[in-house]
């Protein structure tokens, strides 16, 4: 049975529920409250598999009634930057790396980002999804109901379409965000110029046309492309009424956050070296600053994302796994908490906010990472006592029940 | 059926098996053998809980044989440096701390080592149990077949008498070493020297009387432990003819890697700040190093292990979880892997091999570690194409199956 889609924050009378969770503890959210939105005596009831109501409990009619014995509820968790579809890994590259060779001794082997791309141009749809669907059961494992997905290991039209192609096909288990990120690196194929020319005026209107992604997102950095020219990508995204995200002032500062910021950006990602000027610029475009703690433990970094900066500002920080096969084989969100934590110091609430409000605005997504009337019904129940036990914890998996609602 | 224990190494001919673990790749450890021991098509043939036979496939009379499929066989990991008892957690100190909470104002608010003290006191046996079981579930899932396991949270003969039986008791679904870590720090209601004379005197007699555990541990550090104090415990423990291990050098030279030595102590742990004379005393000794990446981690150290001056004089290196409450809520040892390799830059063969034959070594235990026959059959079956990955991931947890023999 499915429900007429209620205006987010609409009360809910008289309504009856399909499941209704009572005895929980909620953490809400909900930016009308303040904090993580703590309900202590709540219930979330759910029709249509949408939330018709989450709050103190209360009496309502329902079909079934799920008991949850005082566990905690928080909303399904969001993972917003993901490269979850490559072929091949980069365990052989790990340990070369970890016995002394140098990158370039990896390059010449066959290794590093070109060696993925040509696995993945070379891997099947198929292999592709079935390859991806192994990552992405790790991270539902942990409640994770909502997943960016970004292609970019393709670096080809026929090879990014699959790849994006793989990302819509995961659906059925998660919402997708799928995210063209031909703005990887250049293809070994063609010249810098060709290749900017064949992204700008094929790649990225094909894409639009054909709804593949909701996103087009780019790594701007001293090894890949210049803030001219991703700036020429962004506009043609913008042309094609797409929304941008960047890879951003990870390893230098190019000025990518404030690039970002000029073209609206849903989201600048990595920023261990932007600065609190472009901070503020964020602020204005409504940027989410996307902390990603795995490549910064992995690449073992010591310049810290300006986080007092975001703060003074108001940035939203989301906190996310950039899952990946070289930098970041990160493959649990908890634990990209628990990194936020302890490397960038953000607190409890800013992490748990980073994976679930402030992760869906990253996505450009309202009716996720948040439990109020009108959002989606994915829920993760939690076998713990308070909330900051999912962040403290290493390594360590709480999760009593994923909800994910077909919708 | 119990076959009568066969010596390890022993040549098994004409034996029949119950089980055989056909068409595997092998990381046998064993030191006969170079590296990981590696056997590309082998097998493992196991009567009576042991294994009868381990290397290339051949020929043999079985009762039941499963295919393996081509996965890749360990030993069952072992972690070798465990806190799995406790009370309470310090979630909630954790998050104090992300707020700006000093140590002082965390100690005050009844946080810290004396909290935990206090909430393992109270507790009873059957809590304590339930609540290490759990956490000993997230190490099973990831193919942990034997535990080291320290009481140290009491600082009382009965709490800490109660903490090691409770260690005893979870034996049953993987192999228990007990450690006595009364030298954990001081109880408030004593002085230092009437702690340290029960400690010597009363607690560690008992200990060994009773065959409460298999060695004495303890804190060498400005804020616990002296080494004076230490060789007094140490003493005492030789004297009733246990071994011991020390927790040395983590945050400042004191000179415990030597002091561990001297006393031919099974392992010293930690060691960020050891110097390479020390680890020459190791060599000597015999004394396995324990790397505990977990507080690296979460204290945000920056001394490393003097893990080249380990190479140089062949100190054999383990890797383990150091799983407490407060400086390494870690309670993955895949995991820790990955931290030792990414932070300590261990190889992947360092790692495994600290995993499975060298933290054998550290507990004083041949039968398990390694596969040959007269070991324990104690195996992890992984999803893998290589050794490398179970390093290379940060939390994933590629295992196909655990077997674990009560023998
Ligand atoms: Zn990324
Ligand atoms: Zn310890």
């Amino acid at each position: 049975m499915y429900i007429q889609l209620i205006p987010l924050n609409a009360k809910v009378q008289n309504m009856r529920a399909e499941r209704i969770f009572s005895n929980a503890r909620l953490a809400t959210m909900d930016p009308a409250l303040p904090g993580l939105g703590v309900v202590e005596n709540g219930m979330v009831a759910e029709a249509g598999g949408h939330i018709l109501y989450a709050g103190p409990s209360r009496t309502m009619d329902t079909v079934e009634m799920i008991d949850c014995e005082g566990r905690w509820i928080t909303p399904g968790l969001i993972d917003c930057h993901t490269h979850l579809i490559y072929a091949g890994d980069r365990a052989a590259e790990f340990e070369s790396r970890l016995n002394g060779a140098s990158y370039e001794e990896i390059a010449r082997a066959g290794g590093g980002i070109l060696g993925t791309m040509k696995a993945t141009r070379e891997a099947s749809a198929a292999t592709l999804r079935t390859e991806a669907q192994k990552r992405m059961a790790a991270l539902i494992a942990e409640g994770v109901t909502t997943i960016e997905v970004k292609s970019g290991y393709g670096l080809s039209p026929e090879s990014e379409y699959k790849c994006l192609e793989v990302a819509k096909s995961l659906s059925g288990v998660a919402d997708i965000s799928p995210t063209f990120l031909g703005a990887h690196g250049f293809p070994p194929e063609l010249s810098r110029a060709d290749y900017l020319r064949l992204l700008c005026t094929e790649m990225i209107p094909h894409v639009a046309a054909h709804n593949l992604a909701d996103a087009v997102d780019g790594f701007c950095e001293g090894i890949s492309f210049s803030p001219e020219e991703m700036s020429q990508v962004f506009a043609a995204a913008t042309r094609h009424g797409l929304k941008v995200k960047l890879h951003a002032d990870q390893l230098s500062n190019l000025h990518g956050a404030e690039l970002a910021a000029r073209f609206d950006a849903l989201s600048a990602d990595h920023l261990e070296y932007t600065s609190e000027d472009a901070a503020a610029a964020m602020a204005k475009s409504g940027t989410v600053a996307v902390l990603l703690p795995g490549a910064f433990f992995t690449l073992r970094e010591t310049k810290l994302p300006p986080v007092a900066a975001f703060r003074k500002y108001n940035v939203p920080m989301a906190v996310s796994t950039d899952l990946n096969p070289g930098t970041s084989p990160l493959f649990s969100l908890l634990l990209a908490m628990n990194m936020a934590a302890t490397q960038f110091r953000l607190t409890v609430e800013e992490c748990l906010l980073g994976v679930t409000r402030h992760a869906a605005v990253a996505l450009g997504r309202e009716r996720v990472g948040v439990l109020k009337a009108g959002a989606k019904c994915h829920l993760a129940i939690w076998n713990i006592e308070r909330p900051a036990e999912l962040v403290y914890r290493i390594g360590f998996n709480p999760l009593h029940q994923r909800i994910w609602s077909a919708v």
